[in-house]
């Protein structure tokens, strides 16, 4: 009678439906995912709650919304659908994620129900870690309405809010029952959040994938031209890698390791240091050029290939250099570093570049290189 | 390019030890945990959280801990032990879940850290909740201070805290990272909180384990007597149980059936009638006696065996009727079992009775029915 050991595995499944106007009558795709999901005979709720970043944009988004469920009909539609702010400030406030609450427990939304979320990797942040903390967890559904949110936060496992300052202090891991890619939302994206995003693609193909690389090279100029079916299959590739990746590690990051956060521990810091005026993706195009310069640095990288790397981030349009880099670059740099540890816990594990489309992990920098990387990269910006 | 489809299994495993004076400087079954978890070349922090009816107690805990550090050093010992009020109002008020946070916050514990929570079950349950939400999840050590949560929500996946007025409202799934069941923490238990437990162990045995049941049976004097090997064994052969249907079946309750929950809708609304002033384990009690008088009058259970389940319930001290039953009861009870299949979302699944040692389910239950069972439990109380 000395101990009793427990061991069970969870399975999780989900699937990302790429589409275009989700909500026009004749797209059945959300319909049919609702109507068969878990019990097809048993009646399901749903909450809508949506960025306003969008809905002022598109005025019609909540009477569309509403007309589709009585077209329809695949669950009972709440009878109030939450608009709140997007962006970095709806992470920031308590106040955001208690409304959801207040909002689904209103509307008797229980485990068997679903919360429906559209907007930015922000809002969808916010929402769904109000869905996982309510009922220990109600059925989240993902309508990610930016590049970043539909090629990477969207399609992952995660949720957070900001607290006691700190980015991403509270969350938990838990995975949506489906995720809509609809490429009609991203149409009204401003140039900055239109490239943004892009970032994410350029780290995953550095990292697992020199084709995907070699493609984002060719379409470069068609992406900042705004083609539709080149952000599409941007967007298509770099989500399946990002869940291929997910699938095949560690999804809830029980280890040290976080291959997906090349670039990262420089770009958390800087989004902190700009007071978050920098975009995520921007922060991590910078990120991505300062390790891949530092990659080279300890004779990881070819300098051949760390100018494609550059050279492709700024035919992009990503600046790779900013001023807080250099500003007390000693403090702000070494910080960076024991912040990245800190959030991640454990021993220190960052993800370089061995060669194009192949990352390698170290467990120290080296705060000279780190500088001559800053200035190198301040030179040539 | 229509869909892409994710899946994956994460999973957990804990080992739950029995043991005795755990922070003795002789024991080293907690160091050697610590010590050896993960990656033990990497130096671990702790951060200590305790439960108030503990230490008001057991007044010398937290010099033990920090003596017993000192002689071992399995890992960093945060300078402060954090000691707060147990109870079900440490769920009641978020500022207690917030004192947890800015602990974990202000010593450093990250994903790779430990907090160790000595505690009844509601106090488990609020320090967990804290901990599951910093970072995505820090490593949550359970040391289970009453016969329930040793035998019961100790050993379990859950955690949670009220909110809105609601009973665990708030809350996620996160095993624990190790459970240490130490008897010597029962001896200060008062009589109710001693017998309170013993109730999750009848309702066990009834759904899965005959033996146990007549185990129960023969032991019930030596219980009343607080017989200190009776209570280990069955502790250990309730939580064995209750680990083992965790394991088998469905750990984070996707679907909607819930057998552990045999004789708790009425013991939920019984706790909120008497505003938590009955025990949640006296209330499960007389949950189970209805349960099962009502098992009988739709034919499943027979009248010799609800003989023996009230027979037993009464001689281990458990009162099998509230008042609260008796007044208003149309309107209680039929919002009883509808707030319980709101909690659990879905199609109301209640588990009844087949006969001692077997469950059944069923989707709806008769008014005029459980009222006669009502009725019949006031008689013979
Ligand atoms: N959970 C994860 O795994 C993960 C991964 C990476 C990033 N993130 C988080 O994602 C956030 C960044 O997300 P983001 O880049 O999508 O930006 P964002 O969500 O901050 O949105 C930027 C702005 O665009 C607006 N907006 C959203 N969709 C729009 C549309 N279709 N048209 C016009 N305006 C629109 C928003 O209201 C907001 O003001 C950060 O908080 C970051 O921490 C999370
Ligand atoms: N998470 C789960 O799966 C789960 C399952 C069942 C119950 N629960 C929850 O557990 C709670 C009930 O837990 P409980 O029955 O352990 O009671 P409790 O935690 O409410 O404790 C009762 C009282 O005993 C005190 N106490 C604790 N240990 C003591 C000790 N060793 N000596 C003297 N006093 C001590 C506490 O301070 C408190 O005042 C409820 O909130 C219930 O919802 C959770
Ligand atoms: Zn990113
Ligand atoms: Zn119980």
């Amino acid at each position: 009678m000395q101990s009793l050991k427990q061991h069970f595995q969870v399975p999780y499944s989900y699937e990302v439906f790429f589409t275009e106007r989700l909500f026009a009558p004749e797209n059945r795709v959300f319909a049919d995912f609702v109507q068969n999901f878990g019990n097809p005979s048993f009646r399901k709720k749903i909450l809508f709650v949506l960025d306003k970043g969008i809905t002022d944009i598109q005025t019609e988004l909540t009477a569309e919304i509403v007309n589709y469920f009585q077209h329809h009909s695949p669950a009972d539609l709440a009878p109030e659908i939450l608009v709140l702010p997007g962006g970095e400030v709806c992470k920031n406030d308590p106040r955001f994620y208690e409304e959801v609450i207040r909002a689904l427990d209103e509307h008797g939304i229980d485990r068997h129900s679903f919360v429906a979320c559209i907007g930015g990797g922000a809002f969808l942040d916010m929402a769904g870690y109000a869905a996982a903390i309510s009922h220990r967890g109600v059925k989240f559904i993902r309508i990610p309405t930016t590049v970043l949110s539909q090629n990477d936060s969207g399609v992952g496992v995660k949720n957070s809010v900001n607290y006691l300052g700190k980015k991403n202090f509270l969350g938990t891991f838990a995975p949506p029952v489906a995720v809509f890619n609809d490429y009609s939302f991203l149409e009204s994206l401003g140039e900055r959040d239109w490239r943004s995003g892009i970032a994410e693609a350029v780290k995953v193909s550095l990292i697992k994938d020199i084709s995907f690389f070699t493609w984002l090279e060719s379409t470069a100029d068609a992406m900042n031209q705004r083609d539709k079916s080149v952000m599409i299959e941007q967007i298509y590739r770099c989500a399946s890698l990002h869940m291929q990746h997910i699938a095949s590690g560690d999804p809830f990051e029980l280890g040290s390791a976080r291959p997906l956060d090349f670039g990262h521990w420089a770009a958390h810091k800087l989004e902190y240091l700009s007071d978050f005026k920098i975009r995520h993706g921007e922060a991590v195009a910078i990120g991505i050029a300062l390790d891949s310069v530092y990659s080279h640095l300890i004779g990881h990288l070819t300098k051949e290939d760390v100018d494609r790397i550059i050279h492709l981030l700024k035919k992009l349009g990503f600046a790779i250099f900013h001023p807080a880099l250099a500003e007390n670059d000693k403090i702000n740099l070494t910080n960076g570093l024991n912040e990245f540890r800190e959030h991640l816990g454990g021993q220190l594990t960052i993800t370089l570049l061995e060669q194009v489309g192949k990352g390698v992990e170290v467990h120290e920098m080296d705060f000279d290189l780190i500088k001559k990387s800053v200035d190198y990269l301040e030179q040539i910006a």
